[in-house]
């Protein structure tokens, strides 16, 4: 029988095959009480087991094929990092030796403390690094049940059909599906960050995760469709519905040779305007991706990355040896670096208690925390400035909404350069620094930002999220969380509008610049800067290509001026079709 | 040795006296198992000891002075309600019977369960609710313990020059306080909704809550000095502290004479302006307090009062019959109703369990909820729609933000007053409706609110906190909270503008219209409407008294142009001496 099930959609493009069923790691983890004297033997079976997956992480790694996507390498690395992080080995070793738990126990035991900390985080990139942990627990439990398997076993046979089901899906065996053709990916769990998704977009397979009990509900060998773009998966679908899909399928093929063709032509409208797309990246290793699609520099380079699974925030060197590699990565074109915009509420300082914030989102988080934290804020500009020297870097400053946030924010900077020179280190004197508009105050304070920075960029996700006053993570108002509604466009019209006044570079790196149907829109809002996920890049190319910028701003100035829901419909299907 | 503590002013005015210490009530109380044999015995006596307090608390309030303030007769019912609570009664009798706790053991068991629920409360006014529980439980005790004392000793010979010094009043101690004469009140516990609070306003008698610690480091008969506006206690002061803040007292008092002449004198500007000044209300007993106070209205009448302590959403009877006391009270003066502006996370709901919400400001609150639970919002728009045919009454609506939420708010308004035409029942058809401007979506969008609805009220607190993104009751960023940040300076004389311009009135009911040194700042913007506490009416009309609108105007208009913060403090300070 047919059903329906529906997950958050990771990876565009629609995806028809045979449930390929990946069997969940059901490992049966047994509880007792050590008898004092089997202590120090129950510490060396977990260390050796520990030892064992180091070891495989290490093979894993080593032998990674080439054409492996660049996030793989970086995931293990992640990996190794929590297998020897103290917060999780030191507490195990602790559970054995005071309250005599064996091995097994001490660890799930373990898990569920670290896993309890990341589930009231905000930022959803950071919540997604709870997998991590429960992926490399999951293997030590294999070590120590003396498993030999250290992936799931895929078909012997390999169909050319096979869409992958699985509750979850741990790096290590995403490896193996580049080398085996797979049509998609369906995992239970997961989000947009999750690596499920970041492989199956970078691979271009569609992929649908979040898909709650589909590896509980979908049958080996039922045929499947995922439709990638919305995040629904039809099992065992009807003729009729099998036919609309295919028909679809060749479609998007056809489309998609078309747009590989425009990789290389510039992006400009059919007037003739340049439109500059830039990337937005998480890893150091994205820069090449980036670069690859085509990309004229990277409009916003997450930090978060650095501060995961650490206890402190990183050293310096740490940071500067990984700024360093994205912008060499980069050859002269625009590496824009974002400061670190996670909240107190963060696992980072795990040995301090910091108080819930009520709000999180409205809390200390972002530029707020780096001024609240002037040391470790003065590392990561001492670094990002150093990697200046290698290419040309631009700071992104986060959440800035008051004068004497920026001119502290600067002041900082100022003192990062002057401690540079008293080291005696190099850094480009004339880094560009620019701050995100992302707060209503701030986009309605744009010129007190022109005077005092040399660029912005609008983050859409968050502005749209104060201005509303809508958290999109709260499934309870999630439908309220409207880019279209009429403040929000304002907002954006007027930051954009502003800043070209000024003379000062402008870019939207929310999620709207890499949405093709908000094109046209932003085009004709002036907005000339378009910063996205790589995978977006071409899309988006294709409709500057098809735009004609005389005939937006008509529908997009009566957009702009309609007060009322109707009017907003009729100008949104004219400059559908202008 | 002089020393200062700082807490939350909640009563404004200087008061200077002597430690009056209230003994905390530590009671022992006592633990143990029961005897299966014992448990019907216990039951009784929990019963017999809430009995007792019932009657303890109908004697206080048939006793109640004429003179009282209109509050203490809603607290004590507020008590009853609690002490009858099936939450707390068949709690505790099931913890006696199945886990055999003796009665003071079941009931503190109890009381953390209940507490426990109302920390995690963002509303300001339901979380203090949690000391009334606090209050009932510690009363039960003492009836449990066979204590007879059911108020605290207050000194035998009473002086003249007596400040309290307490952990945390209860309504019933606070009831003695009006026949004897008391300067001030320090309370280590309590918010600028606590039950000290709001008596000592009503009283205008200087107080400070929250003032950590207090109760233990005042020492009975210490010289002790209130500044209510401030939250300042200064505890043995020194010879020249106290002569300056007995000249300031004295200047006071001078101040509050001229101001208690201002109480029947017509608002209106030098220019001959008049300006309308309402009250902020939050239980059907304040409309007298706004009446007698020489409010033209009432601006403000908070709803949530009827929502605490309670399971279930109140009756339409119960809420009908509150909404006409207080709209009789007015004698044809306006009342305007907010309808309810909690979250699904306040305890109402205690049956089911609702996902804490990751950020509850930007959740399902206020009309969002509201619109989520339909009969619950119908029941309290009837009893509304039929409190309106005893008298002038307007309904608000609280956090509406995009035009299809007040199209289906007002088709449940349409909704109601078709169910009670069906069943026969009076209400005035002409009933205007109002929405709150709280949310910068809407501030940015107010033609959308002005063609659909009559009159509109700014809400200044939560446009602030949505604007800047900043939670003010999170202490890790409530610095930066600022009333006077340019971006919602703008927002506030945007909504007035427009407003104006459509013929709509709009009023603003936030902190800021209660806030003298903000009156001429809201008159220069155009703003013609005031709602604020009554206690603050007489010092605002005062400010208005001294306007003269036209030369206002200019300096306002250089502050909302000012883009620099000099250039802002030099157009704040013009627009003071004006």
């Amino acid at each position: 029988m047919s059903f329906t099930l529906h997950g958050i959609p990771v990876s565009r493009g629609i995806a028809i095959g045979r449930a390929y069923l990946l069997a969940p790691a059901t490992l049966d983890v047994p509880h007792y009480l050590l008898d004092p004297s089997q202590i120090d033997d129950e510490v060396a079976r977990f260390q050796s087991a520990q030892a064992t997956v180091q070891q495989e992480l290490d093979t894993l790694k080593e032998e990674l094929p080439d054409d492996a996507p660049g996030e793989m390498g970086a995931f293990l690395d992640v990996h190794s990092l929590i297998l020897n992080d103290t917060l999780l080995v030191d507490a195990v070793v602790k559970l054995i030796r005071e309250r005599r738990y064996n091995a097994e126990w001490a660890l799930t035991t373990q898990l569920e403390v670290l896993v309890a900390r990341f589930e009231d985080i905000e930022d959803e990139y950071l919540r997604e690094r709870r997998a991590d942990i429960e992926q490399v627990t999951e293997r030590v439990l294999k070590a120590l049940a003396g498993a030999p398997g250290i992936r799931h076993v895929v078909a012997e046979t390999p169909r050319d059909d096979m869409i992958v089901v699985a509750r979850d899906i741990a790096p290590a065996d995403m490896l193996q599906f580049k080398s085996q053709t797979f049509k998609g990916f369906v995992t239970d769990l997961g989000g947009k960050t999750s690596h499920t998704a970041i492989v199956a977009r970078s691979l271009g397979i569609p992929a649908a995760v979040g898909v709650a009990q589909a590896s509980l509900l979908v049958k080996q060998d039922d045929v499947i469709i995922i439709d990638g773009d919305h995040g629904i998966v039809i099992v065992d679908p009807a003729p009729i519905v099998l036919e609309e899909y295919s028909y679809r399928q060749s479609e998007r093929a056809l489309e998609e040779r078309r747009l590989q063709r425009l990789k290389h032509s510039p992006a400009q409208t059919i007037d003739g305007t340049p439109i500059e797309l830039f990337a937005n990246i998480e890893l150091p290793e994205d820069a090449k991706t980036a670069v690859d699609a085509g990309a004229v520099g990277v409009g916003l380079f997450r930090t978060e990355f650095l501060f995961m699974n650490e206890e402190e925030a990183p050293e310096e060197e740490a940071q500067f040896e990984a700024y360093k590699r994205a912008v060499e990565t980069m050859h002269g074109l625009p590496l824009t670096i974002r400061t670190i915009d996670v909240g107190a509420d963060k696992p980072l300082d795990s040995h301090e208690t910091y108080e819930t914030a009520p709000n999180p989102a409205l809390g200390l988080r972002a530029i707020r925390w780096s001024l609240s934290e002037p040391r470790m804020f003065l590392t990561q500009l001492r670094a990002i400035l150093r990697a200046s020297a290698f290419g040309k870097v631009q700071i992104l400053f986060p959440m800035l909404a008051h004068a004497q946030e920026i001119d502290q924010t600067l002041e900082l900077v100022r003192e990062a350069k002057a401690q540079l020179d008293a080291a005696g280190l190099l850094y480009d004197p004339n880094v560009k620094l620019g701050a995100m508009i992302e707060v209503p105050a701030a986009a309605l304070t744009v010129p007190m930002f022109l005077k005092r920075l040399d660029f912005l960029s609008i983050g859409t996700n968050d502005l749209i999220q104060y201005t509303l006053a809508i958290d999109r993570a709260d499934n309870a108002v999630a439908h309220l969380y409207d880019p279209l509604h009429p403040a929000v466009l304002r907002l954006i019209a007027m930051t954009i509008r502003e800043a070209h006044a000024f003379g000062v570079p402008v870019a939207v790196c929310g999620e709207m610049a890499g949405d093709p149907t908000a094109t046209r829109l932003l085009l004709g809002m002036g907005l000339r800067e378009f910063s996205m996920h790589p995978s977006q890049l071409l899309q988006v190319k294709q409709e500057i290509l098809r735009a004609h910028l005389p005939d937006l701003e008509r529908p997009v100035q009566e957009l702009l001026a309609a007060t009322e829901p109707e009017e907003m419909q009729a100008a949104l299907a004219r400059l559908a079709v202008a």
